[in-house]
């Protein structure tokens, strides 16, 4: 069985990793668009744009199911991917709210993701649409600042402090990182909002997916990227570990 | 006479800004690539796929002269786009090195940029074939702070300080800014680099042209961006002002 994923860089690569780690007998393909990255910042119509294409590269595998493990292009394009292609397509939003009402008592709930995904409002619906109160905050710097390998000490403390602080006050329950970088800030977040649950959808995916994945037969892996930036390699290694083969998906555009 | 200009975003409207100041009677045609920004982070080979991209959209229009305001593309493509198109071409990278050269003592200087222009080591070789000591410094979080509107304040000295401090301490007697974007967190880094000679080449490069420009005739602005996402408006007003026009500037790519 051929498993899909895509995401807009390395993020989706924390999905995977859950997903290897569930399911090791499945061949997996994985497409980072690092040529475009990063999609939070971008509007509507490019990142529907930008996901479709990344779908139709790994269509070209014959893959039998597709995740979309970026919350921006899974907030934009799911239902668009859905209507395209004839296979099983699952994103990150679905599974994160679902866990989310699972662990919240008071269902009072925060979420936090790029400014796309929070600007799409789908977490928000949904979340509402099941009785929850929502409170939804942009965090822009947190992409960079983990691309930028700062995931702890002063300064991701006081940019945690600065994007938080509002949902801290207001007294949610429950916090759902809504961008699959996030789960790498992990301890100034849970530092910061303690006593509160954190949901990563990484882990829900999984259970989402299982009924629709044989684990029998080959695992390979392969990981494509759409650029080849000198520091790929060790972001692509700080995630999944050592002696990765990257693979270049070389992309045309013209203006 | 009509002057082409582009960035890979919003950044190089800093220099728009100069150069319609110093020469209100051009036609000024400037594209930015916000549907692929950042540069920074990407591989020398797509950086120069980008460049020629947007250089050919400019073309189009029948320019005469020819702006690269990205110190980014400057580092790797300039020479290349020089080669490729037969008109005046500048870079941001020869003006700040000039200045810098012209206002240093000690001829110890210090040059910050995005990931991708370091690396390059443009700046490091110009400045040291003239006979300086040049350190040099990737500030990758510069960029993003300054998109999200902190250009002051206590996380900005914070990540000011975290790239800076061993500038300061090596003694550095000029700084130059070699990225577009910076000179918008001139407040803190000038705060914390007290009495060095800070270099931003946007005026510079107004010098460097102006032999090229003739300033005489209409005086008409056009403003293309490859994508327009919700805040682009907001974010080219703080920079030009109130009152602009923006353009969609539509791109094909294909994976």
């Amino acid at each position: 069985m051929k498993l899909g994923i895509f995401d807009s860089g390395v993020g989706g690569l924390t999905v995977l990793k859950e997903v290897k780690r569930a399911f090791p007998n499945v061949d997996i393909i994985y497409l980072g668009d690092t040529a475009r990255v990063p999609y939070g910042g971008k509007s509507k119509d490019t990142i529907i744009r930008y996901s479709l294409e990344c779908a139709q590269f790994l269509m070209r595998f014959d893959i039998d199911l597709l995740i979309v493990a970026c919350n921006t292009a899974s907030s934009y394009a799911l239902d668009i991917l859905k209507d395209e292609f004839g296979i099983p397509i699952f994103g990150v939003i679905d599974p994160g709210v679902k866990k989310a009402l699972g662990v919240s008592k008071t269902k009072i709930i925060g979420v936090i993701g790029t400014k796309s995904t929070i600007a799409s409002g789908e977490y928000q619906r949904k979340l509402a649409q099941a009785g929850s109160v929502v409170y939804a905050r942009a965090c822009p710097l947190f992409v960079p600042l983990v691309e930028e390998g700062i995931t702890d000490g002063e300064i991701a403390d006081k940019v945690v402090e600065f994007y938080l602080s509002e949902l801290k006050q207001i007294g949610i329950d429950t916090l759902i990182l809504g961008c699959t970088h996030y789960p790498l800030l992990l301890k100034p977040i849970k530092r910061y909002m303690e006593h509160i649950h954190i949901v990563d959808s990484a882990s829900s995916l999984v259970e989402e997916i299982s009924p629709y994945v044989k684990n029998e037969g080959s695992s390979s892996l392969r990981l494509f990227f759409t650029d080849h930036s000198p520091s790929l390699g060790s972001l692509v290694d700080l995630i999944l570990g050592k002696g990765n083969k990257l693979e270049l998906a070389p992309m045309l555009c013209s203006l």
